[in-house]
């Protein structure tokens, strides 16, 4: 049996979602590894949504966690691109079949055999993800992290950063001066706006929360508000946006969002409701609009997103946690109790 | 008052939907006008939905039909492009507003102030439509037929040809050596076909007819048929399509027709089922599909595509029918029992 050594973490155990201390195990360091100490974990709602067993195919114990920060400890002797001491990321998967279509396409992400950051079964035993102390993933699956970007508000930027980033440049929503509209102001939706301002586009925050308005333009740089509540402001804003990204994960109406919409408008759906949404189709075909959907981004595009935050220093808006504190947070973040994004203070949460 | 002509054709006069012989007029052909006398009309799925008030706009007594092809018998005096005795068509919309970036773009199908064919407000009256022996339309409205399209055959296009051949070309579902599934073999699909292969696409028709399998191939010119009621076939065609044109018009899941894209594919629907479809957002999400509406075309790009099929012999199979076999037609077409167009012979349904 392959050495092994000691990781700490916190796991849930059932679906009560609850996550109590950790003892397990990482893989020894092999020779396209890299050994990462976990400086800081984002709390992503897939973790929330894995916890509490809500997509049906979770596997207790988890350690979950895959917007990963933190510094290399060791590398193995093919490994090239990074030394020890780097500041690197691990974002959603860890590995993948690598010799698909897609993988060499650098599209990771789409590979049918994807190994996630947890949850996932993988060499004999399941992975298990960031709200721990360390972590061994294949060079392949290293980010590297831009010098001048913290690593606290940094890691989201693996998971939230690169679900909206990599669908905004492929459906084309990049245009500057363009209108995209965002729809619910979470993780993913704050982020969005950063990369809409960065592209130069006009953005408008679509919320139903008329106290994230203030923040939403001052804080978060936003141009505008659409309460989506006041059935007059939606009206008075039909047909007025190029694009909309779409972050909400419970089940929603789509015939409003596509009634803001333009001629030949898009929405990408990148919230990930666990029900089937209702589609109108003669709004569709009259105008004619698109609906797409995107999984968050091959490896390359993770890297050249994290570059491109690094240039127009973008980062996420985080509440800095202890590992103590998970449950808490998860409890807050199930009712959307948080700006914007949970990220746990690994290092400084576990005794040495 | 201004002049007008009598003319002749078939309406219905409440939801029943039942067509009767109809007296009525036509405006005096004004400056910008061609007047027609119409030969053929093609039997369109939305003149039932108008005729039985399935969408719940019509208003009665209306004269159904916009796949009209006939001769100009008189032109107005600043009408250069036609000259009577042209073989011309005219398809979904007869005037529009001229004047939105839509209508300046040529794109008057998505004008905010359409006149359709038939069931449209216009100039005090109200537009009917081709179920009749001519017709007056303002010149930009008008198209050239080809020489070589025969007009029974040809009249078709004018909305079921262009409502296919327009989202093949914006969605970029036309890349030689790709692989189109048809899904709905009728008036739509099997023009799809045609367009597929004219582009060099490899096609699939998908339908739950297995008794449509040999024409499909044999005589629509289709590579292979997708019996949708087989699971077994349906799972074993799972992620082998670029692209899919849904002219299903009756509500359908569309869980089954994700399932059959690839990576990147996309699904563009021109059915209009009067109810929402359900829309899974994890299989659009996981292989970053999309689903896109389209409605007809412009009279620019209607022209482009009449040219193509003159160019490439694309012409609909028809039922050739007389004026007084319209409610049985009608009757066969809400069951799907036509192959694969009903063309109205106006000319020789009307004694001169």
């Amino acid at each position: 049996m392959a050495e092994t050594t000691e990781a700490f973490g916190w796991a849930a155990s059932d679906s009560s979602g609850i996550l109590s201390p950790f003892h397990f195990s990482r893989r020894e360091n092999g020779d396209d590894d890299v050994a990462i100490k976990i400086l800081f974990c984002g709390v992503c709602h897939s973790d929330l949504h894995t916890v509490k067993n809500d997509w049906g195919f979770t596997t207790y114990p988890v350690v979950p966690g895959h917007e990963i920060a933190g510094v290399v400890t060791k590398i193995g002797k093919n490994v090239e691109k990074f030394k020890v001491g780097d500041k690197v990321g691990v974002g959603v998967i860890v590995d993948s079949c690598k010799e698909c279509e897609n993988c060499q396409q650098d599209l990771e992400n789409y590979c049918p055999r994807p190994v996630y950051t947890y949850n996932s079964p993988y060499k004999g035993t399941r992975t298990q993800g960031g709200y721990s102390d360390s972590v061994v993933v294949h060079q392949r699956y290293v980010l590297q992290f831009p010098e001048n970007l913290p690593l606290d508000a940094g890691a989201p930027l693996l998971c939230a950063g690169i679900t909206v980033y990599s669908p905004m440049k492929f459906y084309g929503m990049t245009e500057p001066g363009k209108h995209l509209g965002v729809a619910g102001l979470g993780g993913l939706g704050h982020v969005a706006i950063r990369f809409g301002k960065a592209f130069g586009l006009k953005v408008t925050v679509i919320s139903s929360s008329p106290n994230k308005e203030a923040e939403a333009i001052g804080k978060l740089g936003a141009d505008s508000f659409l309460l989506s509540s006041d059935p007059g402001k939606m009206k008075a804003a039909m047909g007025t946006m190029d694009y909309i990204i779409d972050t909400i994960s419970a089940v929603h109406s789509l015939i409003p969002l596509l009634g803001l919409l333009k001629l030949n408008g898009k929405i990408v759906t990148v919230g990930l409701p666990n029900k089937p949404l209702e589609l109108p189709i003669f709004p569709l075909v009259a105008g004619r609009k698109l609906i797409g959907g995107s999984n968050f981004g091959g490896l390359k595009e993770t890297q050249e997103m994290l570059d491109f935050c690094g240039k127009h220093n973008i980062t996420a808006e985080i509440e800095l946690i202890k590992l103590d504190q998970i449950n808490t947070a998860m409890e807050r973040l199930s009712k959307a109790d948080v700006k914007y994004r949970f990220v746990i203070d690994v290092a400084n949460s576990i005794p040495s």
